[in-house]
């Protein structure tokens, strides 16, 4: 048994998406040998983002002020909103350089093992962005999980309710079904939204 | 690019060892979403270990008084030495309960490619413990792997050198228990029938 300080730091640790008891041991251990300023860092940089970041009040993408970076942008095209699961996802969208309208951060997607209902989706505002009247495209881009998909059929049965004026496409099928957008190389995303219909 | 906060935090965790780019923001993003009475508990714990952490006076093990729960149990036979590179080493050897002495950690292992000389082993306690004429025995259980091989050689001239009534032994080399012959490498296997009794 290591001294109780280091075991409640590989606890904590092992808590991280990916992190088993041996890994958290040898981050533990790395931190432990770290320089104490690095340390101060480290642990000021856990708080900081807790602190200091919020959702975009448009958009709901990660945001360090009221509205995030891109809503921000004045070269971004306003008509054309990409919905997407996470702020992951708009990352890897953003690397492939072909894209620029806005973007809709849902955080998560519907998934019954999960416990996501569609109620859970932040859709609210997204919904009142469309009856404001000045879209006029909206790309569909969660994942193509089952989940992603089943968002994506939400989504898409949800706007048609609406019975507005908008033009509704989805990432085209270039993108492998099953995989996750974070993890797709920029190429084959910058394709599937060239390719959207 | 993700607000500053979150990218500065991502920077700090692929310094972490075995966490590249996207388990760094896979972590960074679980961090953002914890309660913030946990992320307070994570970031406390960082600074704990450094704090509240030092190294046993006797045998350098991790403690968090001057003498480590090993060195302070009255039960443990003081006269073998266990000598590892790292505390996880000693956690390992307890786990196996057949060990009753004491341990001594070297914190590394002679490594050229790593910059690590002779010289910067904590090995001067060692040699004073060793004069002390209590010890009569030592067990040098360094890795098998080229840095702990080369430890080991360089302890057993040492120790050799002090011309003291020690026994030095080394941990036995073979099939690991519960092993099947066909999925060890080559190496285990030429050892083990070489070193057969």
């Amino acid at each position: 048994m290591y001294p109780q300080a280091l075991e409640s730091l590989i606890e904590e640790l092992k808590k991280m998406p990916g992190i088993g008891r041996k890994s958290a041991e040898r981050i533990a251990f790395y931190i432990l040998e770290m320089p104490s300023a690095d340390v101060l860092k480290l642990s000021s940089s856990i708080q900081r983002v807790k602190k200091e970041l919020f959702h975009c009040r448009i958009c709901n993408n990660l945001s360090d002020s009221e509205l995030c970076s891109i809503c921000r942008k004045p070269s971004r095209k306003r008509t054309t909103i990409c919905v997407v699961e996470n702020p992951r996802d708009i990352e890897a969208i953003e690397k492939s350089g072909v894209y620029e309208g806005l973007y809709y951060v849902l955080w998560g997607a519907i998934s019954p093992l999960q416990g996501i209902a569609p109620e859970d989706l932040k859709i609210g505002t997204l919904i009142s962005y469309l009856r404001s009247g000045k879209i006029k495209e909206i790309i569909i881009a969660t994942n193509f999980t089952p989940e992603g998909e089943s968002t994506a059929f939400f989504l898409r049965k949800k706007i048609a309710d609406l019975k507005l004026n908008i033009k509704l496409t989805r990432l085209s099928q270039g993108i492998p079904t099953g995989s996750s957008l974070e993890y797709l190389d920029e190429a084959t995303i910058g394709r599937a939204i060239e390719l959207r219909r």
